[in-house]
């Protein structure tokens, strides 16, 4: 049976793997929700199959269970109402050792193919998961869908393919044959294995579930170790499904289902710390804040793989297409609120303004025509709540009131009626002037739709902000617009030196806050934004190790 | 120029990439120190260079130098009376932050070039590192030359290969085209950086000042890396001359020689803590012992690669040829006085002795095996003072007076004196029977020619007990000897639970406590022992970050 897994998805496996190296456009699974991709009845069997879940204990069937927990609300208003197991980790924990010995044994083709299998069943029920992920975080039904379902399953697919890859590297086995001279040579057999860290704890984030943690889970499954997911409390059901599906394969392929298990928790009685440094846990993944984050980086001895929060930044020096480039950026700003590790803060506009294909334009001219295009983006109301989707933390409601004091309006956050959902938290993004010696204020990561134009004396301090703040507090994303290869240029010094991947000028369908698997990573693990990234050989070698055993050769 | 050294290197960097895939038996360095490999003049010309460095200072031209700092006392009995620059950190680190943005910036194959360049001349140096090495660390001449230079040299490349492989991985360039329905595709050009973590501290051991710090030396080189080599005290001019040798070439390369630096301290003015917490160091490695390797790991933030120190074993169940497993286990417990961080301490045999090709041999027959093969091995002075060498730290010495209390004294040890060198220390291991219940003592870790013969109840106790060791304690290897595959594949489990390299049945010229570089791999990051290994993709992945730039394809 787990053989047959891997026959039958080897090609892609092979596929990814190929992509990964040449870093060309491929994607696994269709990011279109249409029928002719997902079925006739997929969308309706979806929106069934999640209703089904609400107000309902979700049943996982996991040892040490001792009650149930479970708090999310839907951004869009309602209380869900499913209720998770609550474990005793000491009895999960055991049970999940136990359970773990023969996938560290199995082959590396058969732990290939069951991840995915995993992934073709997740990529299956996309309508479902599109439900889940939407009224957990917020986000719109189609960024809901394509980043809660096939951009996070190609994201898992793309670190099984550099899992593979870099387990595959080590042969099986070796004959080593020393010559000595005249005498025989010095002959051995060796035999090299994989063998996994152990338990991963994975620690999921409000407002991608699936996106920022299937490259952790699905990296873990595939070098052979244990998967304890513990999802944010605000969005366990993604990752609730996920781990159905994952230990529904499991069983089938023989495997004891607790290679992979679901720990939930509430706010106010998290258990994210003893589970990070209990003994048996050997490798943690985390998103989130930078204060829990460098929290375990200093308090867990098992490697560690972060993303914390940063400070992105846009540098506009000139362009040739002005309309484009407001365009692009009021999208950015407006998709899912801003409430994307992705989303530019800071856009450096010089004090005399820049050179566009409408002639000169003065910084208040460059900010009107960004605030314009916010305007005109999201003037439909029907339109912008598909794009803006709902705030997912009251804390973010508040930040935006507060952010208003700290400079000049250019454009209020607006409030706006959900036409479906009369209970969600709509608002459109918040556009504040200031002055760039201002940084103590718009380097403070503001989580949100809340974004600064900030006046600098010219492009190059515009730059040398961007360093400062990548160094300082970390970035993700960096976007330049110049019709200057000299600019460009210096743009692309600052990001190596920040550490951060650089877009420039877009214009077009292409934003800075979205990465495509395969071939653009996500962070780079050289700033203080993340230490590591999605996805390369260090984010998954040192997930297993090589014991060796050698004797003489017969 | 950096180009020629490319090109000259190019073939010796494909063929090592290649062992390093089959595992096969491959070197680039000779291991025989011989006129028809080195010259007729190079032993005599390897000698005096290593007398004309005596008794001055050793001028490296290093910036921040602010006085000289030598304390090195050969095991063999004399000062060197070597002289090296003392550090101002502060102006140091200045100029090597300043000089290492050329080579962070040079192309994969020019640094990979420039380190093969320094490789070949540290080669064609053998004989005058060979003095350095045996002169500081105590090693007899003989494995001085082979373990201090050409294995050392095949590590370092070994580390160059995995790091030119990783970086190659990522292509520079990719054109991505997504496709848009009717509409044309999204056509974006990509470029791909390999960007360094920025300095590399590489901590070094006094007792292989080389061959355990060049892979970390050359795998941050390769990666674009500069380089901080902070030596043992008392093992600094093995390191002083690589360091001399590598700004030579980087001169010539074009590039600013402070690319490599020496840092040299004493026992009673440590500098390591400092310099491992500055913001500018982006990585450490450390070999050395279990305490500091610890604080390094908890209070460093940049990746951390440590070797430390552990409790290696053997398992005794039958043989089939006792005589040949006697003096296999002799020559492993004798060469360099157990002075190796693989040397086994414990060796477990069954309170009712063993099958042997020899019949039935009682415990006190098997443990007169041993210790009649070291007397055999060791009875002429001339002879056995080349294996043993000198001890190379006085603590030791008292620690083989402590241990001789430990337990029932199957062989005691013996002072030599060294026919050509009077005031070397040279000891034969002690050989001591201790019960499996005295575990509290036997799994100290008692570095130097000190090895308990434990008496347990039977193999499986035997396999438990290494278990237990390897993974409370930490252990690079691990031997056992049986003609029963069941008890060698429990033995194989046990080593890939202890995360420990395993090698099974060593009668003949292959000792446990030996590896081959591009075949085996020394430690495995599994246990206590070690964090990392020489050398896989996860010693060298984390050591550059990508960072991408994107644009809109023309």
């Amino acid at each position: 049976m787990s053989t047959a897994f891997f026959e039958r998805h080897q090609q892609t496996l092979q596929n990814a793997m190929e992509a990964c190296r040449s870093r060309a456009y491929w994607s696994a699974y269709s990011e279109r929700p249409s029928p002719r991709e997902y079925g006739e009845t997929a969308a309706a069997e979806g929106q069934a199959a999640f209703e089904g879940r609400l107000d309902k204990p979700f049943s996982l069937e996991q040892p040490g269970t001792v009650g149930q927990v479970g708090e999310e609300r839907s951004p869009y208003g309602r209380e869900l109402g499913v209720k998770y197991p609550k474990a005793d980790l000491d009895a999960l924990l055991a049970s999940v050792e136990e359970g773990r010995q023969d996938w560290a044994r199995a082959s590396i083709d058969t732990r290939a193919g069951v991840c995915l299998e995993i992934l073709d069943r997740i990529n299956k029920r996309s309508f479902e998961m599109a439900q889940a992920v939407m009224h957990t975080t917020g986000q719109g039904f189609m960024m809901a869908f394509q980043a809660g379902g096939p951009h996070a399953q190609d994201r898992a697919l793309e670190a099984v393919a550099y899992a593979y890859e870099e387990m595959k590297r080590t042969p099986a086995e070796a004959r080593w044959e020393k010559p000595q001279g005249k005498n025989d040579p010095l002959r051995m057999e060796k035999r090299y294995h994989v063998v996994p860290r152990g338990v991963g704890l994975v620690i999921g984030v409000s407002t991608f579930p699936t996106w920022n943690s299937y490259p952790a889970i699905f990296a873990n499954l595939a070098t052979g170790n244990a998967v304890i997911v513990k999802p944010h409390p605000g969005a366990v059901l993604p990752l609730a499904i996920t781990v159905e599906v994952a230990r529904e394969v499991l069983r089938e392929a023989g495997f004891d289902p607790n290679v992979i298990t679901l720990v939930a928790d509430t706010k106010d009685a998290p258990v994210t710390k003893e589970l990070a440094t209990r003994l048996e846990i050997g490798i943690v993944d985390f998103t989130g804040g930078s204060a829990f984050g460098e929290w375990l980086e200093a308090n867990v001895r098992a490697p560690v793989f972060t993303e914390k929060s940063g400070v992105n930044c846009i540098v506009i020096d000139s362009t040739d297409n002005l309309k484009g480039m407001a365009n692009n950026l009021a999208f950015t700003l407006s998709l899912y609120s801003g409430q994307m590790c992705t989303t530019p803060q800071n856009i450096f506009v010089p004090a005399n303004g820049i050179e566009t294909d409408q002639g000169h334009k003065s910084f208040d001219e460059v900010a009107a025509a960004i605030t314009g295009s916010l305007d005109k983006l999201l003037g439909e109301d029907e339109r912008a709540v598909q794009i803006l989707g709902g705030i997912q933390n009251d804390a973010t409601e508040q930040r935006i009131a507060e952010a208003a004091k700290t400079g000049r309006v250019l454009l209020d956050s607006r409030t706006i009626e959900h036409p479906e959902f009369k209970d969600a938290h709509v608002r459109t993004p918040l556009i504040i002037e200031i002055d760039a010696s201002e940084d103590a204020t718009y380097e403070q990561e503001l989580f949100g739709p809340i974004a600064f134009i900030v006046r600098t004396a010219n492009t190059q301090e515009s730059l040398a902000r961007v360093l400062h703040a990548a160094r300082k507090k970390g970035a993700i994303t960096f976007g330049v617009y110049s019709t200057d290869e000299q600019v460009l240029e210096a743009a692309g010094e600052t990001a190596m030196k920040g550490g951060v991947a650089l877009s420039e000028n877009l214009t077009g369908g292409v934003y800075v806050n979205q990465t495509a698997a395969f071939s653009d990573y996500h962070a780079t693990g050289a700033n203080p934004a993340a230490n590591s990234c999605f996805s390369d050989a260090a984010f998954v070698a040192n997930r297993f190790r090589v014991v060796q055993s050698r004797r003489h050769a017969a």
